[in-house]
């Protein structure tokens, strides 16, 4: 049974919506962005814990990594600027400085809880391409045979652009080759309002259903234990505009 | 003899002042980062090297961190916002990515080349008290006879700021401690038009008498080889209305 | 009323000694690092938390930077080798390589939970001096009103050796003091049985003397809230053959 | 036409092989690794530079990571101990302490220029399977048309264990995979003399030639420009007793 949800919070205004380690904020007026990360009423670093990520249960489950994506003023670009951290957020001086000095309509945040892939600043979401920006909170079943057929289904740029080693990182590719295979350029610009939010949630949800056809294609004596093969996509994706969350276990 | 020159670059309009490894940018518009720290035409980062400084000439000459201080729009305070890299600059993926989405109209940037003080974020300039934002081309002779004479000189809140072991750290809380004593407050907001270039000037000057005044202090006997009791005082100090810097040698 | 306890490690064999995040071992075979540090039974890591040491509850309480220290070969000369890592232990690739591949009869391991200090390399215990190596969990009482007298009271060597900004590296740097003032070379050798637990233990308790001489001549008007004013001086020291440790309430 | 050299270090007693950014050191005695690493007489880091590597001529030539490896005693494992480095080795104060404490009898160095990949500890030589370690200096030809090729090639184990995005990485995959297909196991204990010459140079010769034979199999009008469709494959490999390096242009 699938129980999923797709949240457009484009909807929303002056809101912020978390799940997990995720957090987005789109409003129409811009927020300091260390009352989103840093201020502890609010902050990811002091949610509680999603116990169904936790793989183990003697490390702390917020320390591997950070990463914070948010657009500036349109004369800058459309792409988002990134700022990615490998010492946890909470020593990062150089996070708790900008956060005081950045404000944006549109950011996400983002804590690692490992699940796939080593400590490197390429591992750290958001992910990025042209102007989208793309993170996730959970992991793709059975990766270890989902990752060549994966891999194979990919078009050229989008498979050479993956520079880390998480699933998640595969998934935007997965989800940028979705989105070119529907007829958009993924890297180019898409024009004053982004590529709107029924075109990135039709992308989103082919991704999801590329990712079950290949865990479908796996033998059955090849997948692994209940929980290894079990998914959580938990994705966040926007164009700078719009805003699609999925929630899917 | 006195060789030295005070700068007021407040006088000068869209451009930038480079000695050595630091650079300055004051101007009526914005500048983007990235034109300034990363575009081979202007970047500090490929400037020619000053022998004076270099001890070591078996080591790479830029590569001991990297900092970079700017003032955002007023609304966000009067503070400057500050980024350093104990990374060399020139592969750090979150300067590239930050300097090409920041732009302000007062830019401090540094590269170090170690002449005291090991690596690490606390030795990296710019160095920022309240509005004021520090750097320093050079070093203080004789230091380790310098040293303590000068913690010894000043009031405990800036004797007690001091978080790393550079004597550019030092000669910053020495001109905090000669504004201080000037009748200003250092950490407070100096209000709109800030402390106005007279009151920098005076008391980056009172510093530099200051230093020479404990240099005089220690015995010949115990004064270092010719090179190391020389001193290259080239400091840039600025409460982001007014830039003053020296040249001294 | 003074509670305290000097124990001698170097009667215990095949043991290792922890209080809060500092661990010991000293034994008359070699252990492998990795045992000591990142097997689960063992580790300092999975130690339970020092609830007097917490300052700041929202934040994980062992992620403010890591430390090893051990003994070599003697034909590699007297001085431990240390490795310290400013990302959390459990995240350090380098570390759990190292410790895999590295045996020493005289181990010394720290976490750091901030007190004084930002993250830096600089600042991770244990500190080193010739063949010693000091550690210390805790903090000491009123530092703001201490740390000048300290300094002021340390001769230039090791007023000049204090590379990071933490109390627990000027207490080392006052013990190296004691020591030297005792009549001793700290940096130098000390032959083939080391200083000998009877020297250490004496530097070790005139440090301890020294900082409540600092503190008690604080104006009481000076002196901050109890939290800040309370000193827990644990302290362990080595030469390579003595261990000293202090539990100091 | 074919000029390459594979060379079998182990013929050389007491002596270090380089070629441009990597150092090999096999000897009848240990040698401590600092006098390798950091003395400037034999040191990779003060070696010329390798015009042929260049890329990018205004940045500084090894600043990319570092790694170095070493055997250690057998009664701690055949597997080699990595120690990588994202930071540059001339300013790692872990190198140079643990460099100074440290002897082996074989070691592989490495310095990074990059061509492939960003900066990451999982970017950095050498890497290691079991007991194997792999270092190479140069690259592959064409790579944005090779890689999906190569992986493709390989077996699920040597697929799935590539954790960075170097070509240096994969073409690792790609040994392992040969060493595989002709009937060894990397992953495994090779007994006590190891794999022995033959069969890793046999190992490497067939790497080279599946690379070169990716290399034909891509449409001329695809293969980029004359610098870019060059390969340098100058690539190191030891089990712990043997060492084969190739010099391939």
């Amino acid at each position: 049974m699938c129980r999923f949800l797709v949240g457009n919070i484009s909807l929303l205004h002056q809101d912020t919506i978390s799940h997990g380690f995720t957090q987005v904020y789109k409003g129409k007026s811009e927020i300091l962005l260390s009352h989103l990360i840093l201020d502890p009423a609010h902050s990811i670093l002091t949610q509680s814990y999603d116990s169904r990520l936790r793989l183990d249960r003697r490390r702390p489950h917020n320390g591997d990594g950070f990463g914070v994506g948010y657009y500036t003023a349109p004369a800058l670009g459309p792409e988002p600027c990134i700022f990615t951290s490998t010492i946890p957020a909470w020593n990062c001086i150089n996070l708790e400085r900008l956060a005081s000095k950045t404000v944006s309509k549109l950011v996400f945040a983002h804590v690692r809880a490992t699940t796939e892939g080593n400590l490197s600043d390429s591992n750290c979401h958001p992910f990025r391409c042209g102007s989208l920006m793309w993170m996730h909170n959970g992991g793709i079943g059975s990766w270890r045979h989902v990752k060549r057929r994966l891999a194979a289904s990919l078009g050229d740029e989008w498979f050479l652009g993956v520079q880390g080693s998480t699933d998640s990182e595969w998934a935007f590719a997965l989800f940028l080759d979705s989105l070119h295979k529907a007829g958009y350029d993924p890297s180019g610009d898409a024009g004053e309002g982004g590529f709107g939010h029924t075109v990135l949630r039709k992308a989103i949800l082919k991704t999801i259903e590329r990712i079950n056809a290949f865990i479908a294609e796996i033998p059955a004596h090849l997948k692994g234990a209940d929980e290894d093969a079990r998914s959580l996509l938990n994705f966040a994706v926007t164009d700078g505009h719009s805003v699609v969350c999925t929630r899917y276990v």
